[in-house]
């Protein structure tokens, strides 16, 4: 039951990394939003580990709808979005069959479940992202009509702030130098959210910051989140651009038992886009929240 | 966000009747539970609709699992469900397209969407209800091993009473008639709960009955719940088997615009086995939700 | 957990009979609306035991405002109510400890619990309903704002169905007898709703019909919720006028151990303003929930 | 609706500032644990304003219990919790009817609601914690029985990390010199939380972390929630000893309008006791979500 997100606007997702799909329900949703498959390729492709800052696996993540969508347009019930595992190689893991890896899901798992699929990490790997960000797609949909935009990208790269163009070259060259020796760093993400009118979050338990919170810790391997100050007062939005840092661990599994998987020497890289889904995920259904808030707004749509 | 059912031990439907498949994602099944997908078979034919009772449509409502289980066995992760679509014959619903049907939902899903899947009712189709079906499949298993066992049949068709084989034969023979004729029945299922131990339920809101009340008047055409007493007292189970009856409405379709498409002149026939899933998803919820209920068992298990 | 009622619009109620006092917390409530003391008065005294028709105990439920409301405007912040519990005797009910009343909670709490407050029912009490009924006063505040109107009313005592003025004093007559006699009898309440448009419920387990089963069948001693067709269709409804029937169980404590305790012969005198408590709660928490539907409604009030 | 924390633990608080009250209704608190008005004094001290590190406000946080507990234990139904609010003074914060302070709630919650308590940050008061912290001590009650421990300390005041003797004094004398001068700043609370076995945390979104994120975030004036790595993997607990780190900015009211107000140089003094009340809520909730998770447990306590 860990594994619905949102209390209006909500998403349920599923699947192992190795299992035959992962995908996610949405529901929630608005009807009458235009929406095809074709909507999510970007978000899927910035995910996708792609040249030099992620990893060489070949991973397919086309996103099929499956009920919710009819003559292009959102119906008002729930989205179910299926991605297919391919290229499995379950022999890249079958050495991990008996090994529980330091720094990984494995132990814990075991622990709480007594039975765990030990492919590659199973529902603790970080191909379960993927279903978050397509579900994101569909929240930046609707907030994009509402006038809202999130942006994150990578900010730092282990010491490596990335303010300019050298510094940028300077953490690739750390990342390949990292996937080469079979080391890992730690990275962080920053997140500026815009459009966001003031009025936003539910005191004093669902604040705003306290729900974004949860949203981007969820995230494998988040170890450190940070607001800045004055875009969230009381844990309502002030109509401020919102700025947040996601730092990250250093992934474990480079150098290990798993050298044979294919794994990222930095999770920032292929995490930004999970953190624009997860931000997108509780703005909306906060903002669909919020509107009950006022006897004004209630009569306006009555 | 009114897809899914549970608070611990939940499940989450979707799908259209005529789009590419319907399914469901049951999350909170403990791990170690057997699983394939035979043990779906029994259950999905008691639904699909057979000879004389039921609908002629063909449909195959296989269900395949996408994840959850690894090795035969279900590992605490959430198990998705998939069934696909078949023998759509679109064109059988094309007349519907600017057409409510009386009695249908076909009006009210526009009038709160704005914008509807008017092929054979879309999520208000009776098909919605196979997810169910699978998920219950899923809540049974866990009640089994726990020594519950839940059993729905028809009782009325009409105003004849099941109490014998006579009064079988006669409902049998009214359902060819209005088959055949082109009207429809009203008619009662009730169900039978045996082995829930006493102290299941949460009172006040959360009460067994009231639970149990919901999700049976959630399947489609309900009209009427009765508890028998004893069973059930303040909201907690005392022990004794639960008697319940539901009562559906004459199903509207027969004899209508829709003469072309496929429908069965009385509901209770294939919403019996409807019932049990939903009686042993509510009622699988409610043990989990009971464990914390007291410290001694905490303890036990800590 | 089973003390919360609804997901936007929430009531968490709180207390035993014969402990300090009882009361409600409710959250969801929008800024702005005029409330104070006095708005109890009504229906708290319907509830209250009157003459012929209910007990002879003297209760005295006025409600305290102890949080949510400024200068005579609700906060849009949670409304807690508070309700004393006066004139308690608790040697009325000294004799009960050792007892599990048939029919009553008694043994199920005991079962659930390991400990019980003996003293007339506890929380499993109709005193409990007193909390329901001052949240329901909310409510329906919120909804006359709307234009919607929810009246309960006796339908049936016994067999008698009160549909003129005779009947009515035939019943009165039945009422007396019984409380007189020692002996008590079933009852039923008819629950119109009229103003809500056509849109409001969530398929396909949040139907309104099936929330609004859940909300009347928590009332304790219901047995029985029927819904007239054609205003709720899929679980959405379609602006007709709702009416909902409850029938309730005769009462359990007449002519028992508790002859000492002061109860009713009937439940549905006491209970039609329960009804209309909870028939507003559950409507307020679907209208709230609606509001997410369309994008149009959305853009409106952002 | 944002005032209720937890799913099967939960806690709902409600009050303003200066308001009649302040309080909390715990929900599914296991019944036979035993608990009376002394069990609060401690922690309600700790909370309150101190001498030299704290407000010089004389607040008195005496709790009573108003329901759920009979004969010195739990019944297992909800726990209501008062706090009267006294010492109000409402003339000291009358210049505040038309200003907006910064930093503060003032304008958000206007921005929301449209009409606000004025009166000393209404809900988005610090005051609101003592509800907090009342319903903590039962949350950590249940934790002992099962040998769990949450100690929470002021970690750092300004620049000054509070690591022996000599770093406490010069950070005392900076509160005192702040205090005086009227300027605040920012401080961190480290909380260590002992004897959490394996197992326990809801991948994927209700991650251990992930709710320990939103609840410590929830707390007025928290910036960044930082954890140290191995003892939560993947969402789930590992058994060893887990360190967070909250940080708060420098609280906004010294030296501005609201002088006269009687607040504090610095958050964490009165914040490390709310903490350690977050903890505890997230942690027991999370133990009882838990117990669902096998079928041997399920089967050892039926």
């Amino acid at each position: 039951m860990g594994n619905t997100f949102g209390k209006i606007f909500t998403v349920t997702t599923f699947g192992e990394s190795h299992g035959t799909a992962i995908g996610a329900v949405v529901d929630g949703c608005p009807a009458g939003i235009a929406l095809n498959e074709a909507d999510f390729l970007a978000d899927m492709k910035r995910r996708r580990p792609g040249k030099a800052l992620t990893t060489s696996r070949k991973e397919r993540d086309d996103v099929t709808i499956l009920s919710g969508v009819f003559e292009g347009k959102t119906l008002g019930t729930p989205i179910a979005l299926l991605i297919q595992n391919k290229d499995q190689r379950p022999d890249d893991y079958a050495n991990l069959k008996h090994i529980f890896r330091a720094g990984h899901g494995d132990f814990t798992y075991y622990a709480k479940y007594g039975h765990r699929d030990y492919r590659g990490g199973g529902r603790a790997s970080g191909r379960e992202t993927a279903a978050r960000v397509a579900a994101g797609v569909i929240a930046k949909k609707i907030l994009g009509e509402l006038g809202i935009t999130i942006s994150a990208k990578i900010s730092q790269i282990g010491n490596i702030r990335l303010i300019d163009k050298k510094s940028a070259e300077f953490a690739k060259k750390l990342l390949h130098k990292a996937k080469g020796e079979g080391f890992s760093v730690s990275s962080e993400v920053a997140c500026r959210i815009n459009g966001v009118k003031a009025g936003i979050g539910q005191p004093v338990f669902d604040k705003l910051n306290a729900d974004l919170a949860k949203a981007l810790m969820s995230i494998g391997g988040a170890r450190f989140i940070k607001f800045d100050a004055c875009s969230i007062l009381a844990g309502i939005s002030s109509g401020e651009e919102m700025r947040i840092i996601i730092a990250f661990k250093p992934p474990s599994s480079v150098g290990d038992v798993a050298k044979k998987g294919r794994h990222d020497p930095a999770i920032a890289p292929r995490a930004a886009v999970v953190a624009e889904a997860m931000a997108a995920l509780t703005l909306t259904d906060h903002i669909f929240r919020d509107f009950s808030g006022r006897l004004d707004k209630l009569k306006k749509i009555w």
